[in-house]
């Protein structure tokens, strides 16, 4: 069976050697000490290997069961649960005033990793739930704030976002789903909506949906829809459940993965629904939360890649196959152990490389949410909005390719469902197609991110690159190995955005056909950026005499694999975008 | 539910106007006239799509179950498999003398791409006895032959391969069950193998199982496994079925993909066998398949991604979801179809332009194994010998990716089973890994076939492409559109080529770590270069007035696509091979 040991050291480094989040004007920061988050962050850990991961894999054998109108989680679910929520965990970053603790994003974020990693079906009951959770604190009235919240931070109460229909996915402006106002100002809703992820379960007393419906007379596609609380049970006004409202579980969806998290087709017959935020406002209530969303599954992407990489590398120094081919190394032993040969190392640098750069984006990401939200940082608020559809998208396409390469690693063994890899390959592949399938963000960044304000935010994000390579290209070897690659990509990039602008104007195809591939280049000079970052911050504590050289020689090792092996991608991609939208629009749909 | 139509068009195509087999010097081409070769295609494609592709999910859903010691194979396999029979397409290729049909390989795998597109796990039984077939053919006594081969060809015996041990896979070498010489002649065979496709079903009447075993007091290592026919039945003199031999089923593998086909463990407890060709050279006997062996796994490749594809491009024309930028298409529906869209359309057409590229590049190296074998052409022998690794390795890796871009173009609905994308991905998966994982083939491409005959066979290849390029350069568009760019991405493997051999010989690892990388490069430039050949042969055509312009035109609009967007990845893979074994191999074992 795999398993999964959360990478604490490297989640202290970022927080304390790069970031240095105590040192933060950020509201919250300053009680971000090394010790105050290595308390937390070891127990995340602990009950992510030892309460989570072992439910992974029996809850991808067993499933969820619709029975008689009710869901069955897998065995243990529910006592995990409920571990989950004694020790708080659900309310981690929840505002205090309805019982959460309060700690920035940056720490909801290092712990989500845990989280998700360790049991991805099983953390998004509580994640669908912070969404939910975060739109009613965004847009809901104070008497439903205090309806509904205290039980959603606690989990008592779980949440569902409800957007997607048959015939609507990406364009919700098809939507059917109505909502007819009611003269007690309620409304009933109806209508079927599909892909409901933790639409219904047995680890809750409530179920609180959220709706996405049109009002009959709005206006019409996304303008007419409007945004509706539609509780599972109606809720007294003392507090207490009361009757059974009229939404239904239709079927659960037979899925690749995730089986541990139940896929809804969920009806509603004219349910009682109360309005949040308002009238045709719909969309509006729903891209308030996105930012931390979209953020969460690039965490997914994340956590599979890294828990996959895990279990690959110990599979690579036990198992014996093959001499390398520089001279015996386990003379000992019938053979060496592959992680002596060449190819195995870079499969392994690939993912390594990938996930460690990776969880400082996140890191990153989720500071400027912070700032953002704690301190109205409007700069922060731009940045993170350009950064949000890479990392949703890079993060989670490379998390997939980053699975697959650890299952590679375990040869026909990664094949075998009882090793376990095939999971990971399984649930990390519906994180590039959810919460806005990757071409959408890619459509999100190119299309509307990379203009805004004037193409504020993308310019501000190359300043700041090339601020950071000129404050320190003092320093030799951080010169050589991680910023005059850095440059060499920015500047790709920026050739790719000058291209856009130049082309664009003229035909909007030249830039949406080349949008995919400036994700992924976006993606990969982030990476480089944190990179640069990591290797500035190991550089320094190696200069300071640190007791823990090896690390940061480490750190320094696989900044440059991802420097020398993974940032050329930046050229590639350039020259597809340069091709234009010739190539790609030139043939008629018939004669595909 | 997915459906499979095989595009015989194109295979008519690249038979006829690309490699022109019948006015070849090939023995057996002279028949494969176009109406020839269309009945043959015509019936392969309608069993194809009529009776084994109406299983594919069936297969996937009941998989295969042990029932005391017998293996049931899905509803429906049996009834099909008569009809495979009855069609005679077990002995396409088969020697006559057998009662095969004697037709040249290149047929052989082009009927082979509609059967194991169709259905996958279903083609699996008979390709692994075809596999079988090949090995008794090439090593076997006349009266093995005679014995054994008759009912093979008919597929009334169906064969297997016996490699792989719970801890000897890549290093067989590392093998541990024997083989006992009896007085009579005979072996007793004891061990237990693994990961054995096809091992034991309720389709045919006997399973002849080929295994590799070790003889007591031979040498250690490869050299010294021989391999052994052991039939589930003994045979008697007359032809008869006699006794059960010591061989059993001991489990079936859960896997993630190919449920239809069983995976077996194989217990040999003093198994009868015989030994097939000479003791101790095992290993070379199963070198001689391996061309055909892995070609057939890359053409698996190419079978998912063809399969996924088509229903991607059914969907992308169907689904309505948002407008086109440029304008509404289609006016009188509430959206448009999602291939209006710039970036469906990229994932279409990288899928498309890999595809054709790809069954260009296994119809070409079934000509140079029919060359090889038909007329002794060493020449044809080492290039092929060169091709196989880029082959299996490439069309797998990019089947895969390509099944996943399919999947992606479905949104949330690829994710279901019902649509069954994810079961291209699922079985296409299973590609990369056996019959030498993809790391094996790059390893074999730079470790012994780049230097085999000292370089002479890749210089040949370059040689190739060099004399194509300079033989075209007066016509036009061919030279700007094709020939240029294959030029560039031609001269980049060259470079890496170069690298490995200024490189290698300080130190192997220079190479080896650049050996993934450079499987991936050399796959491009050979699509490329197979792509520089469609377009000759379009152009001829359009030059000729075909009147079927339409076809010629969309093959040469896929083919610029491919050398615009995805040749240009030569240049990241040379950069990566060309930053060295350092950033692959400075890091201990311990410190990842």
């Amino acid at each position: 069976m795999p398993s999964y040991t959360p990478d604490t050291r490297d989640m202290a480094f970022l927080l304390h050697d790069v970031l240095k989040v105590e040192t933060k004007d950020v509201p919250g920061y300053e009680d971000l000490d090394p010790s105050f988050t290595s308390a937390i962050l070891e127990e995340a850990a602990k009950i992510s290997s030892e309460v989570l991961a072992p439910l992974n894999r029996v809850g991808d054998v067993e499933g969820c069961k619709l029975e008689n109108g009710v869901v069955r989680t897998p065995t243990g679910f529910k006592e995990a649960f409920d571990q989950v929520r004694d020790g708080g965990w659900t309310g981690l970053d929840c505002d205090p005033e309805y019982g959460g603790q309060g700690l920035p994003h940056v720490i909801g974020s290092a712990v989500g990793e845990f989280l998700t990693a360790s049991n991805m079906a099983f953390n998004m009951y509580q994640g669908l739930t912070h969404g939910a959770y975060s739109a009613i604190h965004a847009h809901g009235s104070d008497e439903q704030k205090q309806t509904y919240l205290p039980n959603m931070v606690s989990c008592q109460w779980t949440g569902t976002m409800n957007l997607t229909e048959p015939h609507s996915g990406t364009d919700l402006g098809l939507m059917r789903t109505k909502a007819e106002p009611q003269d007690d100002g309620t409304y009933k809703i109806t209508g079927q909506k599909i892909f409901i992820s933790a639409g219904d379960h047995d680890m809750s007393e409530n179920v609180i949906h959220l709706v996405l419906a049109k009002i009959p007379g709005g206006p019409d596609g996304v303008k007419g829809i409007s945004l509706f609380i539609v509780p599972k049970f109606l809720v007294n006004e003392d507090g207490s459940l009361g009757e059974r409202n009229a939404v239904s579980v239709g079927a659960l969806e037979e899925k690749m993965g995730i089986h541990g998290n139940a896929t809804c087709v969920m009806n509603y017959d004219g349910a009682t629904g109360y309005l949040l935020g308002q009238e045709h406002k719909g969309m509006r209530a729903m891209f308030t939360m996105m930012n931390e969303a979209r953020l969460g599954v690039g965490v997914q992407g994340l956590g599979q890649a890294t828990a996959a990489y895990q279990n690959a590398l110990d599979y690579a120094r036990d198992r014996l196959q093959g001499r390398a081919v520089t001279g015996v190394e386990a003379p000992d032993k019938p053979a060496d152990p592959i992680i002596v040969h060449p190819d195995i190392r870079r499969a392994l640098l690939d993912q390594k490389s990938f996930i460690e750069g990776a969880r400082a984006l996140v890191l990153w990401s989720a500071e400027l949410i912070d700032r953002s939200q704690r301190q109205g940082d409007e700069e922060a608020e731009g940045l993170v909005s350009l950064l949000i559809p890479v990392v949703k998208g890079f993060l989670t396409d490379k998390g997939l390719e980053s699975a697959v390469q650890a299952q590679q690693v375990f040869g026909g063994h990664g094949y075998v469902e009882e090793w376990g890899m095939s999971q990971f390959v399984r649930d990390s592949r519906i994180a590039m197609i959810y919460e806005g399938a990757n071409g959408i963000q890619a459509l999100d960044l190119v299309g509307r991110k990379l203009a805004q304000d004037n193409g504020k935010h993308v310019m501000g994000f190359f300043d700041m690159v090339k601020s950071f390579i000129k404050e320190n290209e003092d320093n030799g070897p951080l010169k050589s190995d991680f910023l005059d690659p850095l440059k060499d990509a920015s500047k790709d990039l920026q050739s790719a955005a000058m291209f856009f602008m130049q082309n664009g104007m003229k035909n909007p195809n030249h830039a949406l056909a080349g949008s995919y591939d400036f994700m992924t280049m976006f993606g990969h000079v982030a990476l480089g950026f944190m990179w640069a970052h990591m290797a500035k911050a190991a550089y320094a504590a190696l200069d300071a005499g640190t007791d823990d050289a090896a690390f940061y020689e480490t750190k320094l090792a696989t900044g440059r694999y991802y420097m020398k092996r993974q940032l050329p991608a930046t050229k590639m991609h350039l020259a597809r975008i340069e091709s234009g939208a010739e190539p790609v629009m030139e043939l008629a749909a018939e004669a595909f």
